[in-house]
């Protein structure tokens, strides 16, 4: 039997990826003076995911690439109110309202009275803290993680610390990198709900996938069958 | 008697203070072809402090300030490799090797005999967590806490959750506003070691300290034998 459901927040609660898309769509409008839309967004791809290592996930991180992205876009010179527009568009992005999901409340409310239920998300602690205790629904988590990295190991950690055995454990969220692939392959239970804003950067090569025993639904509404069928599986 | 001692990171086990002084001293630098030091310096405090409940501590705050500073610094337009030095300076700073204080390393092992000891830090999850990495002393550790402020209610949620009494509880830091004050005022013990190089921010007014119940050490290397008299007065 599952005792702990974990869900992965951004994309999969509440929306995310559509905030960045929105900021990559400015950053390409404030930069059309000097570079194609396309040259922009490619730059910016490709300055986002080489420093990731270094500066890890999140808005500030994003910023600071989306600054390296205007920096390398013009000639020798840049207007100073460039600069000061992609930070407004990074304090914006900080200071937005969270925007829950459909059948994201309902779902919790429902599966918290059977289950215990915590929250398990990556990036920037302040970034997502702040956003946790904007959302109205932090009263349905029992355990709340905020992890730099979703890694096997970093699974396993959390799993220790908070005395959950692996079997009695299932993950949900929108990304195969970071939510399901880490814990099938520690031996736990995953629900992929498929976001259609994913970042590219969560989607793994196909052969990483091959073999990967997950369950997959529509949305996150179809959580509390899926649970009863496969209790009923385990039962 | 005391169970847990609890340590700061920054400025108490290893340097952090030293890295943005240079840091600001770069960037003073970088901008003297169009302001005075006084100047850049000026700004950039009152940038990051006003900066700080959007954007939290740490480096990449810290360069999304330097990037502000710089653009009000100059007239119209700002060289593009004036950005990128200052994006060097952020990408130097998230990879430097961690400086141990002296006595740090001693003074954990000599403890860790008798006591549970805990590291508290506060600020960027990534960017602490690298440090912890690297820093060779994480085996020192049996819990490890980031936290994006540290603020009574913090304190209090680290205690609970790990079923720690207060009164068997010790933090040791540099920053009187937020290793000492808020663990005193949940009732704790707290050892101040103040540290040249601590950040204004973290020095609160003198009203704030008056009546606080704390000691003072000179450095950590003092720790073990305050903590064995400490023991004797409690036993």
């Amino acid at each position: 039997m599952i005792e702990v459901i974990a869900f992965d927040a951004d994309d999969t609660l509440w929306e995310n990826e559509p905030f960045y898309h929105r900021a990559k769509d400015d950053l390409s409008r404030i930069l059309s003076p000097y570079r194609e839309a396309d040259w922009v967004n490619r730059k910016l791809d490709e300055n986002e995911v080489s420093n990731l290592q270094v500066y890890g996930y999140g808005i500030k991180s994003f910023t600071l690439s989306m600054i390296e992205t205007a920096a390398e876009a013009v000639d020798r010179k840049i207007e100073a109110h460039t600069i000061s527009s992609i930070l407004e568009i990074a304090k914006r992005m900080l200071s937005a309202e969270v925007e829950l999901l459909d059948h994201t409340e309902q779902t919790l409310l429902q599966l918290s009275s059977d289950y215990d239920l915590m929250l398990v998300t990556k990036g920037d602690l302040f970034e997502q803290q702040r956003k946790i205790s904007r959302s109205g629904i932090d009263h349905c988590f029992n355990r709340i993680e905020v992890v730099a990295e979703k890694t096997p190991t970093r699974y396993l950690d959390i799993l220790k610390k908070h005395h959950i055995k692996v079997e009695r454990f299932l993950m949900v969220g929108n990304s195969l990198r970071s939510d399901i692939l880490p814990v099938v392959s520690i031996g736990g239970r995953a629900v992929y709900i498929p976001n259609e804003n994913t970042w590219f950067h969560e989607m793994p090569e196909q052969e990483e996938i091959e073999g990967a025993e997950y369950d997959e639904l529509e949305h996150l509404g179809q959580l509390p069958e899926y649970m009863a069928a496969l209790e009923r599986t385990l039962g």
